[in-house]
């Protein structure tokens, strides 16, 4: 089902459906870490602790299949893959920056 | 310990530290409806299908700890509490206007 049929059927407002899409685990750190250049998946597993292949992998498909990030092939042997991010990818990014912001004023209060 | 020394500890960013303080289950339809008009919890407990009193006061005693509520009590019999925004949750709100615009164009692709 596509995304606009699944938000009307549960009747979900966007910001429900914004949080939905973005909460998965590693979702945002994913995002900002191919803003900040990082677009092999490799990169990616050294850059955020904790996270397995199979987890990652998931999760980037999650963010295609969702318009936020674009997957590119290369016909190249070994194989290589790069993400990166699509407009509406770096529209979240800069919603982001403004939840970053206010993380900064929530921690020094 | 306090939330600055707490992010200072885990090492994580403004944003991570966001993250995690709104993700707590019914935190932003929480805000939200607080941002609505909506102050007592028994509003709350009618307008946020599927949450039950016992974890709705847990995320609100968590909202007003980590300064996004302010919590009033009334010395009325019986009990009456409200709740409003602090102004940092004032600017939580604003961020989460951007994050539904944001949800507008990820539900229209």
């Amino acid at each position: 089902m596509k995304l606009e049929e699944r938000a009307i059927e549960e009747k979900i407002c966007p910001l429900e459906f914004a949080v939905n899409t973005i909460s998965g685990k590693w979702k945002i750190p994913i995002v900002w870490r191919i803003n900040e250049g990082e677009k092999r998946p490799s990169e990616m597993l050294r850059g955020i602790a904790k996270v397995d292949r199979r987890v990652l992998n998931q999760q980037l498909k999650e963010l295609e299949r969702d318009g936020i990030l674009y997957k590119k092939n290369f016909n190249e042997l070994p194989p290589r893959v790069e993400y990166s991010l699509t407009p509406l990818g770096e529209k979240l990014v800069s919603v982001l920056w403004k939840l970053n912001d206010w993380g900064k004023l929530l921690i020094a209060q």
